[in-house]
């Protein structure tokens, strides 16, 4: 049997990767790291010296950056049905890539309320908010999923739009309104949620008062 | 045979996906656009809404995102050898993902000298630069190559990092310099040069004096 392990925060981009985790439905431990401390820590520096959550360690080998390790486990659990054949995988690179350059671009600059000037525009991946969401709506109009079955793109975009439509940072239009409702009505969602739900009650019932 | 057209501009992006395509050796029809008039046309529109350069058309499906771009070539034309199997692309994935997202954001942010403040860089996928580049150089003091023989990863990888010397916005450690030199040192990387600075002369010469 694999060893696998999930290092993660429940209040953080590590929602995504547990989501995906119980997609694959593969047995895995979970590590909670604590911001301040074992996130810095020099054992958790030598898997992710960017110190940043989450991470994935499995049969040894370490995947960083959210995207990445979707589009991983995808491949090394191939039963989960999560990514297109080899030849047909257009429109699922396209996007995994589109969420994790661009719309994160967007969902940053947001952050600090920048948008570049028209002449910066060019050099921006993702040029401007209002591009960004034209592209996706237009993209999504015609379609359920990304790649036409759900797959660890359409995890991966909805779960980076949810987080914006959660944190009061865009509305979003209905297309993909629709769109982060239809993909995450799915039971390993719900269980990801629940069990980043637990984790963080029992995290706050440690704090001593 | 399959048919491949390539949209690019010689001084963009479209450089990285140049040298891809000529790693990967299958026949391919490049159409170049002008920034202020094609680009913005409808015809390529309905291809990248984003209105941006590069993308490519491989039988009809449209690919966006030049890391997109490398890891479907690499897929769709495995003779060339630039892709791992399927049950070992870890570091592959982390690395393209680590270049299309926490690497780009330094690219950009440097470019308008922004760094993010302490309390806004738990947020920001990068961190803040020395991050990133630490992280860089910890991975590449090991190894000569992201996956240990030359990938899509260090094609991608090579070009974010030689742009940013190129234009002055980084220097490099030792490592990065010498990873680089390494990763460009390819006919395919020549060719790629060559021809679109032949581009690039072309349209200068198209311009009315
Ligand atoms: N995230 C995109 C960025 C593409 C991009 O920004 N391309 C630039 C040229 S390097 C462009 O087309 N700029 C023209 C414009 O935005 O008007 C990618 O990786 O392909
Ligand atoms: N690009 C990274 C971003 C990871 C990230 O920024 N994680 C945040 C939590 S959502 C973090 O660990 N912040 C703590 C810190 O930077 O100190 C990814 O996609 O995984």
């Amino acid at each position: 049997m694999s060893d696998l392990v999930f290092y993660t925060n429940p209040q953080s981009r590590g929602q995504i990767v547990r989501w995906m985790l119980e997609e694959v439905g593969a047995p895995y431990r979970t590590e909670i790291l604590d911001y301040a401390t074992t996130l810095k820590g020099d054992a958790y520096r030598a898997i992710n010296p960017m110190m940043k959550i989450p991470a994935i360690v499995h049969d040894g080998k370490v995947v960083t950056e959210v995207a990445a390790i979707c589009a991983y486990l995808a491949d090394a659990f191939p039963d989960a049905g999560l990514a297109p054949a080899l030849t047909d995988r257009a429109d699922y690179y396209r996007y995994l890539f589109f969420a994790a350059g661009p719309l994160e671009m967007t969902f940053s600059l947001k952050a600090i309320q920048y948008e570049p000037p028209a002449d910066k525009q060019r050099m921006f991946g993702h040029g401007n908010e209002a591009l960004v969401f034209e592209a996706l709506d237009r993209m999504l109009g015609d379609r359920d999923y990304v790649t036409g079955t759900f797959s660890a793109a359409d995890l991966y975009l909805a779960s980076e739009l949810g987080f914006m439509m959660r944190f009061g940072m865009i509305t979003g239009s209905p297309t993909l309104q629709a769109y982060v409702a239809r993909c995450t009505d799915r039971d390993a969602y719900r269980r990801g949620q629940q069990l980043d739900t637990e984790a963080a009650e029992a995290m706050k019932a440690a704090v001593p008062a």
